[in-house]
């Protein structure tokens, strides 16, 4: 049996195996302050990479990026009723702007430096971009006005969990305003188009999009769609969201514009954003035992290079071959980018740092001893493949020359088989089901990954969706979204009431 | 006489100048939220540039990137006494975590959800970046740790201007940590360096690397590290500092490690910031009465295209003709990088459109109109040389294929002027003075540019140095910094004691 490098497994406690990834991977850990915590480098690397990959996907269609205040003014949410319910509960209000001493030694918020106006964190940034739309938009000429903002958000959770649900976290909002109903639900499906590719192409996570029901929607969303991703252990991670917000934000913020006839309307609003929480659904897809597994597209460095080395006078030779394998590396093209190769010469034993790249999930790491040198050889790693069948560590001795060549095709063969697994994983757990007493089942205590219920129904609205709610909930079961594209067979019946079905809808646990 | 683009002259009224620019150049404007600016599109992307340049060069130096919480308890302020009392007036704090309905359609911070222990937003990291240190560092094995964030912080600022000085704010700042005092203070200069270097090549900027008088360090440090530029007023703005915090921050927040010889030692921390006032910078030392003009290697556009479209027949052919352009400029490089060309299509005048990129300050402006194209030409302006001699704006007709070969080498070139204008007006008004009463008369009222006198000085300390600094704030005037690698001359009296001079120091007045 393989002793894996973790203390914990996926099968034997999957919210402990995540915990230790974390932290056996260096991603993050408690910063002191509740709910919020410390992005280490390879976390915050790994962020790094899903901002550059993801932010040219934004520009590419059109969008610029600007920044807006990190305060927004309580009276900005007291126009915006719906949205502020959805909000209210959890959020971080500034009330005074100086501190004193106490005379205790210690410091108290100083009573004379009160606020007129509490600020609010922001939780996201609708109600003070609007304003600045306002602004901006007078006449149809200026639209659409397709923005984006890479900011930090702040929500008062009262659970958290790293990645996950934290209190502050990172992310990006995007927010445009158009000139009508068709060209912003447009917007909305290509910025999900747009989540959905770069889920698939750069963290090699398969995703459904579709519509999330009515309860599910965004405060203040007409209409919200999102990507779904199936998570390890069967639950679904949100991991993107687009909403069409029609003119419920631009009625509250005064966003008019004079159209080609001279008459003033409303503009059509949207939002959209991801959020440092793919770095959790990355985990949970891509993990095993051994730790995180990095898609070669989103990993900071591609390919780890560990000289072994003994502090005698071979030391100098090592560094000196395994410095110009780096210095090929680098030259290459891997998946439309250089190669990120990087050289690891920090003061540790060999072993401890192989094991540590494997727990990081670097896709390919080199080894490279007195015995590969003088042969003209690496040992190589691949991440995806750890073990051969017998269970021992597959480390293969190839001539550097042919690794270097084939290099940029094992870092495009990783980065799919990565994606295969995921995409296989997914399609193997959506069961489509027809009856109420099959879900329950499915659902019961003790089943392992039960997945996702691929079920017909008769989208309802208002109390009876409630009711719906209601009794998903008793099973620990949200409506996840409704696949685009997919239709009920004609003749199927809502699985909830019985009367004609008209779309799919899928039920999940979920994060 | 020249009729400028912008409403009011860097003569006529500096400050209103410096207003005039950022709001014609669209670079950002007033959020209404209290002290917090909107950073527009063309602001944000000279950001941007500045983000990548700068980043790369934090990294090229060994350094990660992390991220840590926006909140801050208060209980980590009250470990660190003379940090604290040098930021405590101007902080923003988080009391309530909740808001509820007041009653009368309004809403409030919850009294029944105030916080146990207020939290501070952060005005900088060093406290809890400190706290992350002392769980980090256990051996000299972990040592040196080199990490940057770039982050906003929020100073409670009572009289704020854009870019300059306001409550929120976006910057980078770097923090390490090092066995031994030797160590840290080669990194504090070591990145002081780094943004000199970046400051010069990057944006122009030509500026002095000096070490700042004991009464303008950082809050805690023992040694502060400047960069100083001048802007076109004569006044100093201060545009990265680094500062050696010697074992201050590491007592208070126990920072130890054990070094080779098995003993417990305190590490030495460093740390260095830059800021969106560099934008400010970039404003005052290159902005002219056209608006701003952007160093190429910061412009996000650098060559930005201008099809003069007529709404007839002739504009498809303009537009593929002005798209075959900007194709073959986009696989050129220039400075190192691909060359970033422009194709503006938005539905505006050509007029208003030449004159909004000129007032931006893109490096190069291409307008291509039907006579152009029929003689496979395009007729270009380049911002750092507007008007011809005679006063005329001087768009030059050239050969289509010329421009292109030649662009890389126009943007060095221009890249080069502006910082050779610059840097001569730097030199020039640096002013060796050698008696306080030409001080007085150099920056007595109505001088225009006084620029700064270079004083030899005893560098006195304590209370003697209390007094010069108030004689100098009755002129308006502080210490800038004391410029790395001069000496005073051997018989130089200090200028404000009459006892022998040991270094030369800058004043002048300041942002």
């Amino acid at each position: 049996m393989i002793k894996h490098a973790l203390p914990v497994t996926r099968d034997a406690d999957f919210a402990a195996w995540y915990q230790a990834v974390i932290t056996e991977a260096d991603m993050a850990e408690e910063s002191g302050v509740r709910g919020c915590m410390v992005i280490r480098p390879w976390g915050y690397g790994i962020w790094e990479r899903i901002q550059r990959l993801l932010d040219d996907r934004i520009k590419a269609t059109g969008h610029d990026n600007c920044y807006f205040p990190l305060f927004i003014p309580l009276s900005y949410f007291e126009k915006e009723a719906e949205h502020v319910d959805g909000f209210a509960k959890e959020m971080a209000v500034v009330t005074h702007h100086r501190l004193i001493a106490d005379g205790k030694g210690g410091l108290v918020p100083d009573p004379s430096a009160k606020l007129e106006e509490p600020l609010v964190v922001r939780p996201t940034s609708e109600t003070v971009i609007g304003v600045a739309f306002a602004r901006w938009v007078q006449s149809w000429r200026d639209l659409p006005v397709l923005i984006n903002q890479w900011a930090n958000v702040v929500r008062w959770e009262m659970r958290t969990r790293m990645f996950l649900r934290t209190a502050e976290f990172l992310w990006q909002e995007g927010h445009t305003a158009h000139a009508t109903e068709a060209e912003a639900r447009e917007e909305t499906l290509r910025m999900v188009e747009v989540y959905r590719d770069f889920a698939e192409t750069c963290v090699a996570m398969p995703v459904i999009v579709g519509e999330k029901p009515e309860n599910e929607r965004f405060p203040g969303a007409v209409g919200t769609w999102s990507i779904e991703a199936m998570m390890q252990d069967g639950k679904a991670l949100q991991a993107g969201t687009s909403h069409f917000l029609g003119t419920n934000f631009s009625s509250a913020q005064g966003i008019r514009f004079q159209n080609k006839d001279g008459q003033l309307e409303l503009a059509q609003t949207t939002s959209w954003g991801m959020s440092t929480r793919m770095i959790g659904g990355l985990i949970m897809v891509h993990g095993d035992d051994d730790g995180l597994r990095v898609p070669p597209r989103i990993a900071p460095w591609q390919i780890v290079i560990v000289p072994m080395l003994r502090d005698n006078d071979e030391d100098e030779a090592l560094i000196a071959y395994a410095k110009d394998i780096q210095s090929n590396l680098s030259t290459l093209t891997a998946l439309g980018e250089p190669v990120r190769a990087l050289l690891d010469l920090k003061p540790a034993k060999p072993a401890t740092k192989r094991w540590g790249w494997v727990k990081k999930g670097a896709p390919i790491v080199i080894e490279i001893g007195g015995r590969d040198m003088a042969g003209g050889n690496v040992s190589m790693i691949r991440r995806d493949r750890l073990y051969r069948d017998d269970g021992k560590l597959d480390s293969q001795v190839v001539l550097r020359g042919n690794f270097e060549a084939d290099a940029p095709q094992l870092l495009a063969d990783i980065q799919q088989a990565l994606f295969d697994q995921a995409d296989a994983r997914l399609k193997a757990n959506i069961a489509p089901v027809s009856d109420w007493s099959a879900i329950e089942a499915m659902f019961a205590d003790g089943q392992r990954n039960p997945g996702w219920a691929d079920v017909a129904w008769s989208k309802p609205t208002g109390t009876v969706l409630d009711a719906i709610v209601e009794r998903l909930k008793a099973l620990k079961l949200t409506l996840r979204n409704v696949p685009i594209g997919q239709t009920a067979h004609p003749d199927a019946a809502c699985i909830f009431a019985g009367d004609p079905a008209v779309e799919r809808v899928l039920v999940g646990r979920a994060y």
